[in-house]
C-alpha cells in the first residue's frame, strides 16, 4: 500500500472541497426479528439516492478481526495508519478533556485511590469520589513543583484525573503504578527504556510528594498512574494531503483527535442540527470538513437499538443540508461498528458511500451493509479512504509517467 | 502479500501457456446519458461469453486512488510492485524512442531552450524546434566526449532529446537543471547523495560543452537536463516466474517496458490484426504473450468515447483469433482506465476478466465495471495477477507441506 510519504509527493492543493460525515459506531448487527441491521432498519431516503449515484463498500477500521477504539477508528479515517500511530490512554484522557496539548507533553491517566495505613491498596477508585471533590483534591495536587518539568493536574470524572508532564526531550514509556489489585502498595513508576528514565524519576518524585499532600483526604489518599504516552509525533494533514481542513464535533474527544493531525476545530453545539450550521458558516474558509455524529455509537453501546436507528434517520433528514452545498466529494461512514446487539465497539467492517461528480457508480441502490458488501469499492481498509477521496477531488497527481 | 522472491521457489516451467490482452487505459466512466462506461456501451459477445465461462474483478495497478502513469501501470501487470520498482522518466524516455537500453545506463529527457546574452532562460522549450533541426543539433551534440563515461544523445521529438551517460558504476540520483521558470539560469546538476557525484559532474560538463556547440544554434542555445534515472535493477520475468515472455506491441514504450522485465519483443505491425498475425506466428516459440493495443488509451486521452467503444468493440471481434489457439490461460485487462469523460489516466480500478480451463466461473455474464465490482476475483491489485494467471496455468508449486 501506498505510504504517506509518497502521498505527500502526489498531493495537489485545488479549490475542490471533501467532506466526511463520521456516524460513530454505525455498523450494526441484524435484530433477530427482522434480519435488519440498525442502519437497514432505519428509513434513510436521501442516503439511499446517495448510495445509488455514488459507489458503496466496507471498510475495517485497523485490520480484519480487529475491535478499534475510538482513536485508531478515527486515526484510520485521516488515513493514517492505526497500527503504526498509537495514541497513548494519556494522550486519549487529555483530548477528552478539550486539554491543550503540546508537543513533547506526556499525558497519563490518573486515578484518586484509597490506601491503608501499611500504604497497601484497599479501594483503586478511592470510593467513586465526587467530581467536585476531585477537582478540589487536584487544584491542592497541582501546586506540587518537580525537578526538570512543568507539572499539569487536571480533574476528569470521579475519581479520575489527568496528570501531564511538560518539558523537553521527555518520552513517556513507563510502567504503570497501578498494582491492578488491593493489598498491594502502588509499584514505583519505571521506565521501559533510558529514554524514559527522566519522566519515571518524575512520576515517582509526584507520586512521592502526592501522598503527602493527600495524607488527610481519605478516603482519596493516594494516586495511581496508568496509560504513561507522548504526543504522538505525526505528520499533519496540511503536509501530507496539503488541505486546510476543520472538524465539526461536539464531543471533546473527537475534537481532540482531529487537532492531533492539525485540524482546526471549529466551535459548534451539541445537535447534529448546529454541527451543520457550523459547516455552512465555514464553509468557504476550509476544503475539507470532519464532521463527527457522536449518539449512534451512544445508544449502540447502551443497547438501544430504536434510538440508535433514530439517530440515523435524523442525519439522512439532514443530508440536504450537505448535499445541497454541492462539495466535490462527500464521505459517509463510521470509525467503527457498535452494533446494538453487542453493546460496544465491534469489529464488523463500516459500511462506507461516496459520491463524487468523478465516482463510478456501481449497483448499490440502498445505503445498507447487506448491499455495501457487493458495492463497487469493495472491503478495504480505512486508511485507504482518504487517498480515494483525493483521487475523486482531483487532489492527487499521477504516479510515475 | 508474497514476495517475488517466494514465487520464484514455486514458479515450475510446463507446456501451458498463458496470453496476456491489455486493451491501455481499458476502464472508464458512465456517459451520463446513457449510465454505460465505453466498455459498457460497446458491443462485446465474444468477451461476454468469455466473461460468463470465465472469472472477473477489478483490479487497482499501485493502490487505492493513485493514478498510474505507463510505467507504474505495467510493472503492476507484470507482477513487479510499482511502489518498489521505480522507472524514471529519463529510463522511460529512452523506452519510448526503442532505443537499448544497457545495465547501469543513466538516462536523462532533455529540452532544447534559449538563453539571453546574459545566460537566462527566455523560452523552455526553445521555440518547439522541428524534430529535423532537432536531429542535426543532436548529431552535433553527440560528438562531445566525457571523463570517464560514453556519452550518447538521441533526438526525441520537437524540443526533446534523450541524454544517457554509460560507463560503470553509475548512479543516476541528481537533480533536474530545468530552473522551472524564464529569467533564471539553467541549474547545475546537483547530486541527491555521495554515489551520483561522478553522474553530476559529468552532466555539468556535458551542460558546459554543449552550451559552446549550441552557441550560434538560436533559439536552440542551450540544453535543460531532467528526470536523471538509473536503469531498474530488476530479476527478469524468466528467473522469477520461469517463463519464455513474448511482447506484441506496436508503441515503443510498452516494448520497451517488456524488454526491462526480460520479455522478447516480437516485430509486429501496427494495426490490433497484425499483432494477433505476430501471435500467431510465434505461438510455438513462447508460453506467454503480452499483447498491447493502445488506442483506447488514446481515444480515452481525447474524450473521444465512441472512438474508444469502437476500439474494444474491433478487440472483441477479433477475440476468436486469441481463443482458437485455445492458450491455457487468458488474462483481459488493462493497465489503468482512462476515461474519456476526464480524458486523462485515472485512479478507478480496472475491470479484468480470467479465463483458464480450472478457473471457478462466477455470476458475472457480461465484461462490464459494474458486473466486475462483484465478480469472483474481488477487488485486488495488479501484481497479483501475474501469480493469479500463473496459478491458473498450473505453474505454481504448492506452499509449504
Amino acid at each position: 500500500m501506498i505510504t504517506l510519504d509518497k502521498i505527500k509527493v502526489l498531493s495537489e492543493k485545488n479549490d475542490s472541497k471533501i467532506i466526511f460525515l463520521i456516524m460513530d459506531g454505525l455498523g450494526g448487527l441484524p435484530r433477530p426479528e427482522t434480519g435488519k441491521t440498525e442502519l437497514e432498519t432505519a428509513k434513510t431516503p436521501n442516503l439511499d439516492l446517495l448510495a445509488s449515484k455514488g459507489v458503496c463498500g466496507v471498510v475495517d477500521p485497523v485490520s480484519r478481526g480487529i475491535t478499534p477504539g475510538s482513536g485508531p477508528g478515527h486515526l484510520g479515517l485521516f488515513g493514517y495508519d492505526p497500527l503504526k500511530f498509537d495514541v497513548g490512554r494519556g494522550i486519549l484522557e487529555a483530548l477528552g478533556i478539550d486539554f491543550d496539548l503540546k508537543d513533547g507533553d506526556v499525558a497519563t491517566r490518573g486515578n484518586f485511590c484509597t490506601v491503608d495505613k501499611k500504604g497497601l491498596v484497599v479501594d483503586r477508585r478511592a470510593g467513586r469520589i465526587s467530581t467536585e471533590t476531585n477537582a478540589e483534591l487536584c487544584k491542592k495536587l497541582a501546586k506540587i513543583r518537580l525537578t526538570g518539568a512543568e507539572l499539569i493536574v487536571e480533574p476528569v470524572r470521579e475519581h479520575r484525573l489527568l496528570v501531564v508532564f511538560r518539558g523537553s526531550g521527555l518520552t513517556g514509556d513507563v510502567a504503570d503504578t497501578d498494582p491492578q489489585q488491593l493489598g498491594l502498595p502502588p509499584l514505583k513508576a519505571v521506565p521501559h527504556n533510558n529514554a524514559s528514565k527522566k519522566v519515571a524519576e518524575m512520576a515517582n518524585e509526584f507520586i512521592d510528594k502526592a501522598k503527602e499532600v493527600l495524607a488527610e483526604s481519605h478516603p482519596a489518599n493516594m494516586v495511581l498512574l496508568r496509560g504513561f504516552s507522548s504526543h504522538p509525533d505525526m505528520p499533519s494533514m496540511q503536509e501530507i494531503f496539503k488541505l486546510n481542513p476543520a472538524a465539526i464535533a461536539s464531543y471533546p474527544m473527537y475534537r481532540g483527535l482531529a487537532k492531533l493531525v492539525g485540524m482546526k476545530v471549529l466551535p459548534t453545539g451539541v445537535t447534529i442540527e448546529d454541527e451543520l450550521n457550523t459547516l455552512h458558516e465555514h464553509y468557504d474558509d476550509y476544503d475539507f470538513f470532519f464532521i463527527h455524529v457522536k449518539k449512534t455509537d451512544s445508544y449502540g453501546e447502551d443497547g438501544n437499538f430504536d434510538a440508535k436507528v433514530g439517530v440515523i434517520e435524523e442525519v439522512d433528514s439532514l443530508l440536504p443540508r450537505i448535499t445541497d452545498l454541492q462539495p466535490d466529494v462527500i464521505v459517509v461512514t463510521g470509525d467503527h461498528s457498535t452494533p446494538a446487539l453487542l453493546q460496544s465497539h465491534s469489529w464488523h467492517p463500516v459500511p462506507i458511500l461516496l459520491y463524487s461528480k468523478w465516482c463510478r457508480p456501481d449497483r448499490v441502490k440502498e445505503f445498507a451493509e447487506s448491499e455495501c458488501h457487493s458495492g463497487g469499492l469493495g472491503r478495504f481498509l480505512s486508511m485507504e479512504i482518504m487517498p480515494t477521496a483525493m483521487a475523486h477531488a482531483l487532489k492527487l497527481a499521477k504516479y510515475g509517467a
